[in-house]
């Protein structure tokens, strides 16, 4: 039976066999994440269920991104819990302080996830790995304690939406805009536990970064996993990031799609999700001029050094608008000394944006930039529910760090074109 | 009568002829200053008083250092009514977003606060000008509200306990140092009220940097100002700040002291502030091998370049114990940009810092490195009370930067030159 890439990723971890979608199968997990939020709740159910030991300390990532630096007592207190479990486990990947990024931007950097892994995390962008070709997914702290004691869970086996992607992206487009576009085209219910599986000549020509971008906001689209091809750019990827023996993976010919969605990307614009869901999605020109108070280029849709350069290029000799606050948070550690080395932190200073450290902060309105009532917000981050960057009457627009940077120097949103 | 440096700044601020310790007198200001915790207070005063503007737009600060990044939602509003007021009355030093510093740092850089000023401020820590030559100090909002609206407030005039600072230091050992030194001696009420006027031959040798570490922390002994001569070095940096027609000021010759607190410093180790209170003093091979969970270098207190360079020095080509979150706040724009500049932000970064944005965060417990529960720190900060960084349950001790690099690098408190 000709396979999706889902069906092929599930398959090798499974002993048995998948004949349909829907079936429901038990797989083995190459890797278990928590963070400072969810890991105190897994943690509080893995004792519940009398687990002693993690089922391997090698396959357990704890990453206290959220809150961090810790915000206040009740954070500080989280992060303790994670602390105190990873010691007494002595869990390998446990990061905090200064080695802390944001989870889907560190994990892949320090190769602890990659191609053809399967991955459950209790954070719903843990799909941001199917851009290598690992089935990842979000799942609650209950289901994630059981992983981290069992080494197992279960899953029913998706049905595919094949997105294939043709046409040349122009200047000031990335993966973001790809995926806004879809999800603007098919919903925030579009891809209802589907996998979306992405291929064509617009995929094969993105960066792993752009991949990642794309497949971390399957969920937006309600996707179980965004997956992508492993060609040799992912591998490439992944063996800088220290893994080996990975193998390229295509979808086979002729395997079953529940539907296919076409998206040419030459000569779109810029997209731009509008409040208040990542669907209500309009090209920029549209909503050019909207004024902003804040400006957000980070999270673990957009932190990476291709956003950071692609921010730079942009803010590069100019200054942000007086009336706007400019964050800009380094997704990682890593990131955050390449972009020094790079001189791309200079630019941000020199143009008045504030730098800080890795963490999810303002995204999920957690610190570090929350909005007041009748503030607006333009970010590079993946939600704009109402209240999601802070007060119920702010507004947030998702954008690609290009566009959030002119409309940061604009102090309204703006083509980075027309600057 | 040959008078103090109080008497002398005061005298030039008021119509009155002061004649005497404890004369109320009213006195023109040279500078307001209110943040984002206490100008909210403060405007609201402002308007309750009938007050339609402020007495002059250029000498009113009001600078959101304390919970910005915004932390959350309240202190997003808190923001934005000190930015709507800044905006309808035309203040020119309103901070916020990428142009704010921790205001203490921010103001003299900026030339705004500069020698024989009066400045009143809505934080307690505006006693940090004195280290310029300028009769600076802290005010509830009521006071600042009337002190925005008419330019002038009043003084009861400070009797002044001298200090004479004599001596070599050696390496190590900074402004920070003395005055904690000072205040182990004399308490934390020790100069309740009063003015703290310091010389001697190892001030004249301090830098003006370490002058104002040593005038921030005058109100941790009760202290109204703290005083400091104006000389060559004052007014080069008052020049370098924009500040023109600075002229040197030193007391009087036989003016009356209260008190005479005499300090050597040759041979002094560097000093630490133990829980719970600025006056627990001890020298640090007294406190050394105590564990600690965080290392904070910033704030009001240390956070100048010069503190940079001190906790670069240490932490150069060292990694912070896995332990250990060092949080580095460098306390302005423009500290940051040259930190960059100099290669210190990269130090900090390959050391495994925590490398932030400028605000008084963890200082107050407000946000960027909150201490849970049994959790210890060490601060360059300039309060150890208890809670005052987190938990309850936790410890400050404080201590300058270089100390607080060397025990992030150790993982417990340990004297630099031991590493």
């Amino acid at each position: 039976m000709p396979r999706t890439l889902a069906h092929k990723i599930l398959q090798a971890a499974t002993n048995e066999e998948i004949r349909e979608d829907g079936q429901i199968v038990r797989c083995r997990v190459s890797m278990v994440l928590a963070n400072d939020i969810t890991a105190p709740l897994a943690i509080k159910s893995f004792r519940a269920m009398g687990a002693a030991s993690v089922f391997d300390r090698d396959r357990v990532a704890l990453v206290c991104d959220h809150f961090t630096p810790n915000k206040d007592i009740d954070s500080a207190e989280q992060v303790k819990v994670v602390r105190d479990f990873a010691e007494r486990q002595r869990i390998t990947h446990y990061y905090e302080g200064g080695n802390v990024g944001v989870e889907h931007a560190l994990l892949p950097e320090l190769g602890i996830v990659g191609p053809g892994d399967v991955v459950v995390g209790a954070d719903s962008h843990t799909c941001t790995y199917g851009g290598l070709g690992a089935f990842a997914t979000g799942m609650g702290s209950t289901d994630i304690a059981a992983a981290m004691a069992l080494g197992e869970t279960w899953f029913k086996v998706p049905p595919t939406i094949r997105v294939n992607v043709d046409g040349e992206m122009g200047n000031y487009v990335q993966g973001k805009d790809i995926m806004l576009r879809l999800i603007g085209e098919i919903g925030v219910a579009g891809a209802l536990y589907r996998a979306l599986e992405f291929g064509g000549p617009a995929i094969d020509a993105l960066s792993v970064e752009g991949r990642m971008t794309i497949a971390n906001m399957a969920i937006e689209a309600g996707g179980k996993v965004g997956l992508f091809p492993v060609d040799a750019k992912t591998i490439a990827y992944a063996e800088a990031a220290g893994r080996s023996g990975c193998e390229e993976m295509v979808p086979d010919p002729g395997a079953h799609y529940e539907r296919v969605v076409d998206i040419d990307v030459t000569g779109m614009e810029p997209q731009v999700a509008c409040p208040h869901l990542p669907d209500n999605v309009k090209p920029v020109s549209v909503v050019t001029g909207v004024k902003v108070h804040q400006a957000v280029i980070g999270s673990c849709t957009n932190g990476r050094i291709e956003d950071m350069r692609e921010a730079a290029a942009v803010l590069k000799g100019r200054k942000v608008a007086r009336s706007v606050r400019c964050i800009v948070l380094p997704a990682t550690p890593g990131i955050w000394r390449q972009a020094l080395k790079e001189g791309l932190i200079a630019i941000f200073m020199d143009a008045g944006c504030v730098v800080g450290p890795p963490t999810c902060g303002p995204c999920l309105g957690g610190h570090m930039g929350i909005l007041a009532g009748g503030e607006r917000a333009i970010a590079t981050t993946n939600r704009n529910f109402r209240g999601r960057m802070g007060s119920l009457e702010s507004e947030v627009y998702l954008a690609n760090p290009a566009v959030a940077a002119a409309s940061a120097v604009a102090g309204e949103i703006l083509h980075p074109a027309k600057l």
